[in-house]
């Protein structure tokens, strides 16, 4: 029996935390007008809300989804660490964020939250968090990246210093890798799946602190970045660099295949897709941006200078060891 | 051990086909300029030639590809009906063709003939084609539809009347189908695996007719719709519907699969992408042209009038039965 205290918690949490995101992103836009409010049921029970930004004058397109679903079947994409549920009843919750600025110079963002629990009435509930955050430049910024981390860093500390840091920030850059491409998605972040950190309230507060992490240091970026003119140079090198991303939300990104596979809904698991993206035939690689772009940042590297070995023991994601 | 009398009959054929659909592709051009000439070298042994028109003037993008590799393990993603083949040694021959016109009236097309032959030298080989093509309009036309039926019964005819068409016929229908989206990727064509029909040069026979019935279907219907005017009402639709076709490509696609797990060549396999695609997150379904495509041409029809039941019993593919 799962034990409704827990989704009780976390519901109303993750609402308030997707209004908090809306507020920092309506700010850069100028306005709230243009945010969707996407009421929708699942058939399985539950449903979500949806705020959703398409053609904004600042944001391209901004998707800030809420969903609290139960679903009959767990399905095995859900949990590479516990494949004996597979196929259990189970609840799940998730706030997740994508943002597209129309700016190429300010770059792509991911946040997401989640909560999953069985709820089988015969066995005995299992519980854990997943989440983080990660940033996808087109053009690369030292202090951006920099800036990015220290608020990754920030948002663990107290839950398990340096190492916990460590641990999901190379959990993040082997996630995020496109082993066709041979290519990291971005310069990273945090990434954490089957998390509990001791109990259930503790953790609930550090997945929290990583929201509001997130919103912080992305907030910080766009007020950065926003003001930089750009021109069709600029925006040609975007399309063609959101190609790489919907490359890899469709080929590899596990939370994609969950929603899809779990029955979830098509327009909001995919509207973390870029509103418009190019593909070229074998471009010449030695465009300066692009090889500026991959040879500096789009590698896992020791943002914040911190030293020593970083190999997360857990990880079961496909990318080369840093 | 397999027999070098297979592929070197394949080999030159493939090759030769390719230059028939470049010169059809280039006529409707106006030169045959802007398609490059790459070759390229396959690690495991073998290689391809690539002919690629990114961005033409009347094509925006038009991909010829030709490739003979040798690999040392057979990817799963290359046969359902002999898992037992998995993990053998094996030569793949493949000539893949997908054109993207500019032209919203114009279709995207699809054609791929492919051979497969495992090359253990302990066991007996294992030799079988496959192919087929289809069309993908944003714009529906019922005689383009009858037309293009029309060539895939006739290449049909001579190797298993209308049985045969009928049976790839259907098979089309359900591999091009997007569950997340309900909804076929086109108007369908024929699509085939582990095809043998009698003898290899029987089969081989049947392969190439198969290509040059998309050659002559296609040509005709570019003849019909590319001078069609088309302004940017055509141009936001066509790049909309493009979406699902990267959608199916990365995300259902088993030859992309195929490629990508096998250590094909990335630059080649994804340059069935179209150059440009927009997302647009939850569109008014009322829009008229969608509603049409949609209600009158997505779904799998018989578009010949020959009644009866088709259902294919080895389709091992996900759409609904037609």
């Amino acid at each position: 029996m799962s034990d409704p205290r827990h989704h009780e918690r976390v519901d109303p949490l993750f609402r308030a935390l997707q209004e908090e995101v809306v507020a920092m992103l309506a700010r850069h836009e100028g306005t709230e007008e243009g945010f969707r409010d996407d009421r929708w049921e699942h058939p399985g029970g539950g449903g979500g809300r949806g705020r959703v930004l398409d053609e904004g004058r600042i944001l391209e397109r901004a998707a800030v989804n809420f969903s609290h679903i139960e679903g009959a079947l767990l399905p095995a994409a859900a949990t590479r660490r516990r494949p004996h549920l597979a196929g259990a009843p189970f609840r799940a919750l998730g706030l997740s964020v994508i943002v597209h600025p129309r700016n190429p110079y300010a770059p792509t963002s991911h946040c997401n939250v989640r909560f999953l629990e069985t709820t089988s009435k015969e066995e005995p509930e299992t519980l854990w968090f997943g989440g983080g955050f990660d940033l996808t430049p087109c053009y690369g910024f030292e202090e951006d990246c920099r800036l990015w981390h220290e608020a990754a860093l920030d948002a663990c500390r107290p839950y398990g210093g340096l190492e916990l840091y460590r641990r999901y920030k190379d959990w993040c850059d082997r996630y995020f890798y496109l082993p066709h491409r041979r290519e990291p998605r971005g310069v990273g972040g945090l990434f954490f799946d089957d998390c509990m950190l001791g109990t259930f309230e503790r953790t609930l507060d550090f997945v929290t602190a990583v929201a509001r992490a997130y919103i912080r240091a992305y907030d910080a970026i766009l007020a950065r970045r926003l003001p930089f003119p750009w021109g069709p140079r600029e925006r040609a090198f975007q399309l063609y660099r959101r190609g790489r991303y919907v490359e890899f939300n469709l080929l590899h990104d596990r939370g994609t295949r969950f929603g899809l596979e779990s029955g979830g809904r098509t327009e909001s698991i995919l509207a973390s897709l870029p509103p418009l993206a190019r593909w070229v035939y074998a471009p010449p690689a030695e465009e300066h941006a692009e090889a500026d772009l991959l040879g500096r940042y789009l590698r896992p590297r020791d943002w914040l200078g911190l030293g020593g070995e970083g190999s997360d023991p857990d990880s079961d994601e496909g990318g080369p060891v840093p």
